[in-house]
C-alpha cells in the first residue's frame, strides 16, 4: 500500500483531426473498411507539433486542473514508448517547453513501449511514499513516425497524442492511494511487435536498403494469443493481493490496443463493459498515452469518483503485461 | 537512507580493439594528435554485437560473481543512453540473451542519456528498499551507432562496450546502503549535446537531405562550462545530506566524459587525483556504460573494498547533474 494520491491529468490531442474515411480515401480502401476492421473512427496527427510540445501542453493542462505551476512539480518524467530523439531524454525537452529551463526538476525517461505509463506510475509511486518527491509530472507524448502504410492492420489504428499526470503523497485523512501493482515481461514475444531501427541496431543510412527494418510491425493474432494467456492469471493475482474481485472495481482502464482484442479481453476477464474504459473509437492507438488519455477521459465524463477502486491495465511489445489497482 | 547492496558488477568490451594511431590513420591526423587531444588511447567498437548481446554477456559476468543465475533476479532495468531499437525496450532483448524468455522477470528501461545507469540505480533503489524487488539487474550497453566521423572532437573520444550490476536489499547486519542521492536537470543545457534524429521527430526516410539531424553534436566547451557551473554546489549539498566531507570517500565514479574535462572538474572539486576513478584512457567514453564500467574496474583493481563510502557522480545531455553516496 502506498500513500499516492493521483491529483490530475490534462490531455492534448493535434490539430490535425483525420477520419476513417480520410484514411480510406488516402490508402483507397473501399468505404467503411476502417470503421469495420480497425473500429478507430477518429486520430489525429501532428501537423507542426512535436512529441516535447504536446507533452508540455497536455501537462500544462494538467497543472491547471491540480491548481499547480510547474514551481511546485519536482520530478519530471516521460513515459513515452518512442522518444523525440535520440538525446536527449524526453523529460528535458518537455522541461524546457514549460519554460522551468533552471530550477534543476530532475527529469528523465521511463520505457516499457506501451505500457510506459503505468510502469512509470508504479515506479515512482516508491519515490513518492517515501519522501523523495512530492509532486511528479508523468508525460506521455506520442507520434507515430514509424507507421507502415502498406500494412493495413496497423496504421489504421495509431493516432498521436499526448497526455499527462502528476502525483502526489495522500495527505493525512485521504484514502486516495495504490493497493497493488505489478509487471511481468515474456521476451519469448519479444519480436512480436517491433521497430528495429531507430536505436543503434541500424544506422539511417541504411534506411534505403533496409526500409522494412525502420517501420512498424506488429503480429497482431500473436499479441492477442500471448495476451489472453497471461492476462487473466496475472489480473486474478493482482487482484487477489489486494484482497478484491473484479466486480469490486469501479473502472478499468485498459490500454487502447484494438478495439476487437479489447472487446474479447474485457468478456474474458469477466469485466462489464460499461466499466471497461474505451476510447480507441476517437483517438486510435496512442501508444502510451493511451493508458493516460482514457485516464483523463475517465475522470473528465465523470465515469471516476474519488474514492472509487481503479485498475490501470496494459500490455506492451516485450511483451510485458502491468498493473496498477489505486484508489482515485 | 536505503540498505541497498551492490552485489556485484560485470563488463564486457567488444571484440574490435581500435587504437588511437587506428583513429588516426582512418581520419587522416597527424601522430598523437587523438592521444593529445582526447586521451583515449584505447576503445572498442562492435563487430557483430549488438547492444542486448553485450548487455547479456555483462549480465553473465554480474551473475557469476555474485554466484546468482537468472532466475534469482526479479527486474531487469537496461540504463543505456541509446535503445537499441525504437520497439520493444532494450531490457526484454536483454532479457531474451539470458535466455529467461518466460519467466515473467519485468523488464524496462530507464533513460538520461550518459546518467541513466546513476537514475536507474538511484530509482530502484526505492523499490529494493520497499521489498517490491529482491535482486535487480542493470545493464547499461552502447553502440556509438550516430558518430559523426568529420566531428574530431566528439568521434576520437567514443567507445562502445556494456556493463551490468544487481543491487539487493542488505541483509541484516550488512553495513552496505545509499546514504543519499540527487539528480537535477536544467533544460537550458538541453541542445548543447544532442541527437535529433533516431526519434520520432525526424524519419529516417529524410536523412539523406538531413544528415547532420541524425548524427551527434556536443559543445564540448558548453558542457564543460555548465558542469563546472553546477556541480560544485551539487556535490557539495550531496554531501552535506550525508554529513561528509570529500574527504571522506575512498573513491569518486565519475562518469567518463572527457579526459580534459574530468581532470579539471577534479581539481575544482579538491578530489585527490587517485580517489578520482579514470579509465577513459583505455575504453573512451562509453556514455551511459562508463560509470558502470569504471565502478566495475575499481572493485577489479581493488580499488574499493566493502565497507568504503564510494561517490558516483555523473553529467549527462539535458543537462543533467545526478550522484549517489553509497557503502560498499
Amino acid at each position: 500500500m502506498r500513500r499516492v494520491k493521483l491529483l490530475s491529468t490534462g490531455k492534448y490531442l493535434p490539430k490535425n483531426r483525420v477520419t476513417a474515411s480520410d484514411i480510406e480515401q488516402r490508402l483507397g480502401l473501399p468505404k467503411d473498411w476502417v470503421e469495420q476492421k480497425s473500429g478507430v473512427l477518429v486520430r489525429h496527427f501532428v501537423e507542426d507539433e512535436t512529441a516535447s510540445l504536446m507533452g508540455a501542453l497536455a501537462a500544462k493542462d494538467a497543472l491547471a486542473a491540480a491548481g499547480l505551476s510547474i514551481e511546485d512539480i519536482d520530478c519530471i518524467i516521460s513515459t513515452s514508448g518512442i522518444p523525440e530523439q535520440s538525446i536527449p531524454c524526453t523529460a528535458a525537452l518537455v522541461q524546457k517547453h514549460l519554460g522551468a529551463i533552471d530550477a534543476g526538476i530532475p527529469a528523465f525517461d521511463i520505457n516499457s513501449t506501451c505500457l510506459s505509463f503505468i510502469t512509470g506510475f508504479d515506479t515512482i509511486s516508491y519515490l513518492i511514499e517515501a519522501g523523495r518527491y512530492r509532486r511528479v509530472l508523468l508525460v506521455a507524448s506520442e507520434v507515430c513516425t514509424g507507421l507502415n502504410w502498406h500494412d493495413r492492420e496497423s496504421c489504421t489504428l495509431f493516432g498521436d497524442g499526448a497526455a499527462a499526470a502528476i502525483l502526489a503523497r495522500s495527505e493525512r485523512g485521504e484514502s486516495a492511494r495504490i493497493l497493488t501493482s505489478s509487471m511481468e515481461t515474456y521476451s519469448k514475444g519479444a519480436h512480436l511487435t517491433e521497430c528495429t531501427g531507430g536505436g543503434n541496431k541500424y544506422h539511417p543510412k541504411d534506411y534505403a536498403d533496409n526500409l522494412e527494418s525502420f517501420l512498424f510491425r506488429m503480429d497482431g493474432r500473436g499479441v492477442y494469443r500471448m495476451a489472453s494467456e497471461i492476462l487473466p492469471r496475472f489480473v486474478d493475482s493482482l487482484l487477489q493481493t489486494a484482497e478484491l474481485k473484479i466486480a469490486d472495481l469501479q473502472m478499468v482502464i485498459p490500454h487502447q490496443a484494438s478495439l476487437m482484442a479489447m472487446r474479447l479481453i474485457c468478456k474474458q476477464l469477466g469485466i462489464a463493459p460499461e466499466k471497461f474504459m474505451t476510447i480507441i473509437q476517437t483517438h486510435g492507438n496512442t501508444i502510451a498515452a493511451s493508458v493516460p488519455m482514457a485516464l483523463h477521459e475517465a475522470i473528465h465524463q465523470n465515469k471516476i469518483q474519488r474514492g472509487d477502486l481503479v485498475l490501470l491495465l496494459g500490455t506492451s511489445a516485450g511483451f510485458s503485461v502491468g498493473g496498477i489497482v489505486l484508489e482515485y
